[in-house]
């Protein structure tokens, strides 16, 4: 999996495609895999390349530039596991599915740490060998209980902070260290039942489907961009305690599938939204 | 199909199965099918039981009321083809879907009239030997067009009224006169994207899943009891209108789910969501 | 949607993308969409792409072919109402799914005419102003039977032969006339309960989930290139009919689907298999 | 959760869930839930209730046999942490999700033991503190290495024996040890691809859509009642390796899935196919 991925976004223009393999060709290189996708409302275009070796470099990221119009964004990446930091609450079916994903390679991370306001998830992590500290946001106040948080996060550098149910809402400034770089998962099929209890919500308004978003965390909460949702029927018989617990199977599956959309670079940001090459 | 059906509900208490079934049985009569539903929440019992044969009446009823508890409502009905009538604006999809399962007896509905505020549906309904009628809202008042559409279905006599993408709002002095007696589709997955151009929201949020949902009408615009729902997946290269044109495909699917559902009396409403006895 | 539409597929090489779009923007056109797929088993490149305009032609066609490698297959091709006739037998769900897109313009497809072995599908066919021929297969043999088929096919010189449950089997010989040419609806998840009464089958080995699926004929039954399949989900209440009643509204939307994709010239057979650019 | 289950089945006659529901009001206990079912071409009844408390007892059962038609079962239960043991062979993940939801209690049962065939999911069930016992098949016959299997469950006296991935295929005696005690999941969407290696024959085949199955395990391989299915889309860009990635989450809760409906006593088996009151 050492092949490379080049990541190009622009506003459209003739001759993009032709352009771009023009310089992969030129060097000699084999297109393993090619995506494009134009926004034609924004008449913007996006390209996602996954060229054979580890051959390309600063000189082919300049070279583009040259050829693509202005406001082009160019990315080499390629597939490794990445670190992550994993924050979650007291629920551990997320945080234990991702553990597990982890241990067994399934997805292209490397789980630096566990951290939560709670202890309760301790034992799940340390049985995976995973550091856990356990912060507690009793007693501090949001600034600093959040300044904790990132001191411990810059000991692992993580590439993205995963949110398995982390149940607290961050502030702005804190988000903003991480942008587009925190991944979450919300228990409702967004944009239906935004706020607390979305299971409590559905249940009141008598819905047959239940599902769960994965998003990009912004300073509006519930509002970032949506990388993967799921949904499963449900109906009279469902408690919402029942459709909790149906919902967590939908859950855990839908951040494993946007940790690894995310960490394989399959996902641009766009203006809200996210174009998703699977 | 010429089996009763026993629709009971009432506020829960020990012994209520019992007793009701000691009074089928008490009369010979065998049991096709039982679904009972306890809302363990509100104390509330339901309880739909299919009898052979056709032999139940009033005493029977009279005789359920003498042992059930105060506020218990018995109705009894069978499968047949119940008179329908259907109204739409301009789309032809769920209306064509509707006649052709009207034409081959695949709802137990018998479509008497097709009402609409546009004539372009005339050919539709006529092709299949229905009659139309156009009653254009354009120069009259919201009263003087709901009064046209009262009077005319008053000819019909229809059970159930079915808005087949009928694209106008109605007073709650016109939901009242076919209390819970209205099926809408409303082409989103409630609650997410209520009021105009769902499909244009959900294409502004950049959802992954979009839906359609039909309902019973209440005097609350998009609010009124669920019926049924269903889903279908989209990503990024779905426009607006690609979204509506895929969604159409959901929409009729739903609506004729939910009317077969009403139809052959699997349907409880009670506190604005339903109990629905598949 | 007048735009071209160039279908290509090659053995594998270098430089195939950057080769192509050479052409295209040689001449100064504009790419609407692009897509690339490699069977690396196989090492087969295959590509869709939508060019802007209606300009390409024979010359551009001999073009590629210098540039493409040896075995190279290019079409150039675009969205328009291709004519098709519809082959059924009884049900009338598929064919009139069919008709109603056909009427209102959902699929890119002019229905020149109904052939069916029975006569109980003409008044459908009718109603929505379609030539229906009547072409029995009792008291004649196979290719006598086929014989009258081919002659009426011949009238109409479809594109396409769509077979809305038509429940009779092809000679290999009649087969051959229309090469991928003719799409099937299974009712059945293939692979699973190839051959008559799927639903039996279904119903006897306990199943939780059936399904259907559309499928170019070949002479071998049951086993074509698959196009499209979806399912719904059972439990132990069906009934072989309730199986097969709930299977319909599968085998309409499956039908309609892989109709849909392959007159949008967006289905590519190889090797038993098909490449379909969504 | 203390509630006593009451699993009745028997032929079906006039009166049964009166007779039934008389013996349990006639005691004064309330029911909580109730479902039932009559196989009409078997003519077979069942019958599945939830009573409050914990007083039913022998006297009942009998009291039952006199008021049911000869050839009754009537079982007493509840729904408490059944033992069981996991086989598996070398894939983790079907394992670690049972680890995990047997860890958090999301499954009436507890995970007494896991035996392997080979020693790689060792360090797997040790962070979970169970047993991990290796009896290698390699050098030994197949009667002599189940005999070992045998003996080793024998310690741990099991309810149900779960078979998550474990690759090997037992004998008709040692699968006669534990009739309808032991819940296998197969890595296809059954009767499709029967046997070894599915997703390859599944990507030879070219479906579009993939899935698993769980299900009881009798002499005939593949073969027994099935409990649950479930199934995903798929495309011409998987490989057998892609479809087998994307297949484990499938695999994985169809397990928990299944072995949650038996714990939970919702599964009746009746002549190779299963009553599921879900």
């Amino acid at each position: 999996m050492s092949d490379q991925i080049v990541l190009i976004d622009c506003p459209d223009e003739k001759g993009l495609v032709y352009n771009i393999t023009k310089e992969i060709y030129g060097r000699g290189l084999n297109i393993i895999n090619n995506q494009e996708y134009v926004d034609t409302e924004a008449k913007h275009f996006f390209m996602r390349t996954v060229v054979e070796g580890n051959s390309l470099g600063e000189s082919f990221q300049e070279k583009l530039f040259e050829v693509l119009p202005d406001g082009a964004n160019v990315r080499l990446s390629s597939i490794k596991r990445q670190p992550v930091v994993i924050m979650g609450t007291k629920e551990p079916h997320c945080l234990g599915d991702l553990l597990l994903r982890n241990a067994y390679a399934e997805l292209p991370c490397d789980v630096k740490a566990v951290i939560s306001n709670h202890d309760d998830l301790r034992s799940l992590a340390e049985s995976f060998q995973i550091p856990f500290h356990h912060i507690p946001a009793d007693g501090v106040d949001r600034h600093q209980h959040e300044k904790k948080i990132s001191e411990c996060l810059r000991l692992y550098q993580p590439k993205y902070v995963i949110l398995a149910k982390y149940m607290r809402i961050f502030t702005p400034e804190f988000v903003a260290q991480y942008p587009h770089r925190m991944i979450n998962i919300h228990h409702s099929f967004l944009p239906a039942f935004i706020g607390a209890s979305p299971y409590r919500q559905a249940y009141d308004r008598g819905v047959k489907i239940i599902g769960a978003t994965s998003h990009f965390v912004t300073e509006n909460l519930d509002e970032g961009p949506i990388i993967s949702q799921n949904v499963i029927p449900v109906n009279h018989t469902y408690t919402p305690e029942g459709m909790a617990q149906a919902g967590r199977d939908i859950e855990k599956n839908v951040l494993a599938t946007a940790v690894k959309l995310v960490l394989e670079e399959r996902v641009f940001i766009f203006k809200d939204k996210t174009i998703v090459f699977e």
